[in-house]
């Protein structure tokens, strides 16, 4: 078990920021294990992620933000430090289709996904077996036009008694409240079902296949008050051709949405993503 | 150099047809190399491409269209008959991105496109070294607002005189008119530099890094009335992360437009491509 | 449902082919849904897959036998004819890594795969729950060097038991018997972990680590006498960098195998594959 | 034109080198444009190459290695500086297959390579006419087993004359001597047109068409002692099908080829790439 801390660092471009940083960690003792920035000269930003070892650290987590303070003052950063020993816990919501969720689920049993999942939230029962055969909470909450608010309250309750940290949306046919989307910001993972910007809304693939396009694809996306126009995190695509019909471009995508989907839910637990201008920097 | 036909057909799907015509072909002593075939359920479609040795055949050009004419009538056929002796000649119309060019004539120098090459227009001067490297006549037809009826004229007599079978876009950055694109129907291929329909019109590459997409594709299309939206030949991506700017963008969409292209006009000379219901078959 | 016949056909390339059997199907009212054929020059073979609907088809499984037998000999046909309303019957062996069952599985389930799954055989017992959750039978037969050729035998023993048509390795981690191998001929499915030929044997993720390859794949093939020599049915690749240590390579490796195996299966089914010269003709 | 210093670094790992490198380059007022870097824990190396901005930086090149020594000295590291205004200096060796030099001649005219071309050198003349179109000097050097030496010492002189930097062998069909190889360590790139390790050595197209393979590649990688053993800078692949005949996967080939050498080229042109344990690491 690695027991390590990353820190994230936005903040605006200016000369000595990584000398700053880089003698902080190594006044403390850290030993550090990965390091990535980007700066975006049109924006003037600089962006980090560093990672080490916490064997030899000499501070904790409260005496870390009491020293870090002046460098992050100095530099007008804003930054989180994230320790692997709290491990997120993630809520995923579901509605009918399932390939997302077996995928998840699968994968974090296998050690691949460096979370907790202690809660599923659908709007149908399908998926209530898979949940008990996982061990986790499956809790069914219902929406219709009526219902929603009542129903996003409930959920909202959820995540609170549950301590979520992420919401990913493993196929969740349900268009979540401006309410929703402005309580949890940058912590709802969406997989949609084509490469966007094309194909933006409902029924992607139907639309793909009308259009005659030769290849398909899936993006996953911060949920942002606009639909489908959020941070993307990952795209992918696949080839098809004229014998594909719609059933096949369900079947290929299918495939495409759950390593897309995985990928940046993986991405997102490792502390690998910021984001700026409606855009992530994905540190791989 | 082989010496074959091609026969392209599109009619409504009925019993009977694969057998009408593989008794046809065989009743008149052809060597069948490639067959192919699609039928569309929803659109109730049969559409194949199905080419054959001359060597031992026993029919001509003319009296192909007499005989067959029967079978033709029976099933309500749409037909073309193409000899690999008559070579379609195309003229290449590009603007200052040269890369495009540079590569189709360098695939047709090598032997991987069975065409003629007469013709190269465009609206400046920067490409005529390269035609007169590749030995292929020059015509320089500058565009503006106020000319541009009588340059498309101009063009349509070169296209005339050059006996032009099929026109290609070859990054040739002016919107042909109304008259120009139903004078040549299904006759003239173009590269988009999106993957459709994503990024419709003017600068895809930078609307593309505004969005902060992770893949940046290619199209190549028949042109149509409606900019950006004909039947689409071929499509590529390739991947991309936020270290690209959009000079990369642009450098690595330079690969993917060039391969894309000719592809789709390699297709296009091969008799591959059938068209319906603003999609295509592409018989590889 | 789909009621349907496909025919698969192996023999010298002759004129009238196409011809005779197309006439042969509409002579007893065929509704052809595909075809699919291909001729290789260099063994003069030639190659078809034809599909039709058997509703208004006038023969029945031995009538056909009988009435095609005539065209068969004619053209010195290898010919099969399966129908949709068998099923094939697929067993799984797998030993510890349960990714490629699991997807076999959840596919199954959701009916991606036109096929029955009566049997699961491990020489472990870690996804003896897995088998119980879906319904399906576990049979453990652990294998050491000394026991080998009895758990063979048990395997055999259980193959017949359960009528299996196909065996799917799906990453079953002990080499199979010559015997094994030649009882089932073009009827095991194996998935190897690499782009063969390269990396043929044990440990191919680490030896590709240690060669500093760009790029990881995986090969599904039919099991024959050579190891990793089959004919390979379906191979595909993912992207690596530096940045990925070993354990990168078998997480991005499983996504790859399961993907691969999966399709190499369907096309199995969906009899589409036919072998010759150690390769295999997919009609997708 | 940027106007910029690349540091690259090899060094036994150990904590404070970041701290050191960015306080040293802060020191002297260096603006950071780039930084990357790779840890290998299990050679228990250090790699790094950063990119600043000259422009207010307070050393020149020979100032920089006097104040730099101590820190090399104190962490045992190997480096190099480049400087941006010192372009390397390409020779291109080339046989008879000329779409790699046509591709890489564009790029350069283009812009996309920072370097000069002052020489292509091949054992054949067809290449002359486009070397004289691209204005490069252009010198014939015949090889044949008895004249191998001497055709080598004629090369090694034209390489001494024109202050060559970089040798990429376009499709070079001839093995170059050991002697040869010792000369220019890590300066010789080549293209192999196969994904390696598999098909090492002559006609990998028409092996993998035996072997009835999906997918078909392209290495780059750098000339070693043993055949197509050298460190890899990139790889790519195309998917092929049973219907690509040999000439098919040479010209689905070809287009990798390109592709593949020219990111290889670049990538060591803009001092991206590191070698160790013959692997690279490839900072993009």
């Amino acid at each position: 078990m690695k027991n390590t801390a990353t820190l994230l660092i936005t903040c605006p471009d200016a000369k000595g920021i990584v000398a700053s940083i880089a003698h902080f960690l190594h006044q403390h003792n850290a030993n550090i294990l990965h390091a990535d920035q980007h700066q975006d000269a049109e924006n003037n930003l600089f962006l980090m992620r560093v990672e080490w070892d916490l064997d030899q650290f000499n501070l904790d987590e409260i005496a870390f933000g009491q020293h870090f303070e002046a460098i992050a003052a100095q530099f007008s950063m804003q930054w989180q430090l994230k320790l692997s020993e709290h491990k997120p816990r993630l809520a995923l919501m579901v509605s009918q289709y399932d390939h997302c969720l077996v995928d998840l689920l699968h994968r974090h049993k296998q050690g691949e996904l460096a979370c907790e999942i202690p809660l599923i939230i659908s709007n149908h029962l399908d998926t209530k077996p898979l949940a008990d055969f996982y061990g986790i909470d499956f809790h069914h909450v219902p929406v219709t036009k009526d219902t929603k608010v009542e129903a996003e309250n409930a959920q909202f309750k959820l995540f609170d008694d549950y301590n979520i940290d992420l919401i990913v949306l493993a196929r969740y046919m349900q268009i979540l409240s401006s309410n929703f989307v402005a309580r949890y910001p940058q912590c709802i993972i969406n997989i949609h079902h084509s490469f966007l910007p094309a194909f933006i809304g409902a029924k992607p693939y139907h639309r793909a296949f009308e259009r005659g396009v030769k290849l398909i694809g899936a993006t996953a996306h911060y949920v942002t008050e606009v639909l489908d126009e959020g941070p993307i995190i990952e795209q992918d695509i696949a080839r098809i051709s004229h014998r594909d019909q719609v059933e096949d471009l369900l079947q290929k995508g299918r495939d495409l949405e759950r390593v897309v989907l995985s990928r940046a839910v993986r991405w997102h637990i490792d502390n690998r993503v910021l984001t700026y201008a409606n855009k992530t920097v994905v540190f791989d």
